[in-house]
This record gives C-alpha cells, sequence and structure tokens, in this order.
C-alpha cells in the first residue's frame, strides 16, 4: 500500500538537523498517530518520547539503539522497534523514506 | 486550518535539489491532488507542469516568475500562481513550508 487513505494531514513540516530529516504528521482514522519522511544521507541522533516502530520504506540506513553497541542495517521493507524516551543513532548512505509509527 | 483530512497521502517523498525540497503528495476528498513541503533555505528553479499555485504557510521568499525581471517577496498568508508549462525561481531565506494547489 503505497499511500494512506481517509487520514488527516498536518499541512507544516517536521524539520530536524537543518533539513536532514522532513516530515509530516498523519492523524489514522482511528485517532493513532504516524508521521512520513525523509532522511537524507547523514549521521543523526534522535531521541523518542513515545516509543516507536520506524518502518523503511526506501533507501539505506545503519542504526545503532541507545545501549547498544553494534549497528544494525536496514533496507526497504525493515522496520526496527524504538523503546519510548530513548534513542538511536542513524546512518544513512542512501536517502530513507519512512514511516514512524508512534505508540 | 492547520491539516488536511479526509485525504490519502503518499507515503513515499518527492525529493528535489538534494534534499532542499521535499514534499509528499495529498490526494483530497474530490480527487484534485495538493502536495505538502518544505523548501530550504536555497536558490531554486522550479519547473511546472500543470499550473499550480503556491500558498505560503511558514517563512520567506522572493520569487520570479519566466519571463518576469522582478522578483517579488513572499511569507506566511501569501500565494502565487505559476502557469502550467512554466517555471520560477525561488531564494528562500528562512525555511517555507507550503501547499501546493495543482490544476
Amino acid at each position: 500500500m503505497s499511500q494512506f487513505d481517509n487520514v488527516s494531514v498536518v499541512k507544516e513540516a517536521n524539520v530536524y538537523f537543518d533539513g536532514k530529516c522532513v516530515s509530516h504528521g498523519v492523524i489514522m482514522p482511528d485517532g493513532s498517530r504516524k508521521s512520513v519522511g525523509v532522511i537524507l544521507p547523514a549521521k543523526l541522533l534522535f531521541s523518542t518520547g513515545a516509543p516507536e516502530i520506524m518502518e523503511i520504506l526506501a533507501g539505506e540506513c545503519k542504526v545503532t539503539l541507545a545501549g547498544e553497541t553494534g549497528a544494525r542495517s536496514y533496507k526497504a521493507g525493515d522496520s526496527f522497534k524504538v523503546p519510548g524516551e530513548s534513542s538511536f543513532q542513524i546512518e544513512v548512505s542512501d536517502t530513507v523514506h519512512y514511516v514512524c509509527h508512534f505508540g
């Protein structure tokens, strides 16, 4: 499924790290929240509030979760979970398109 | 209105100019198409297929339409029209958040 249907989308984007990450908020029919976004090639440290699942739609990256020592590689079709109140380092080699599922 | 309701949103973004412009496609309840996006500080030349109206939600830019000599300034709340099969040069001084209305 290449699109979300019957959703609300927030018009203004979230811009992080000087534009290395740009996302738009999406509110699902059941009220849950997701975001759709892009991370350009860079090495970035993201912090989480709520737990999240990052679903990779396209691109390639290596991710190191807080408390882990080794990075894992992810590409289109992969997902990874991040606990709430935590962080992860992501090294993007090929622009990542993602859906972030919160909660 | 800060969001579009009852719409479809394309999960993968459009990334232009090495990420200086990132947008997501939105399909309205009547089937018409828009995009929501961001243009980072840069001087860029965009080409249009269909005619479009660029609605500026936030940020500041100067725009020169094809065939015009002087740039006009736009900020939050402003819009400008671009003919189809044309182009415009945009110089963004403060990150622009926009809605592009096609057709």
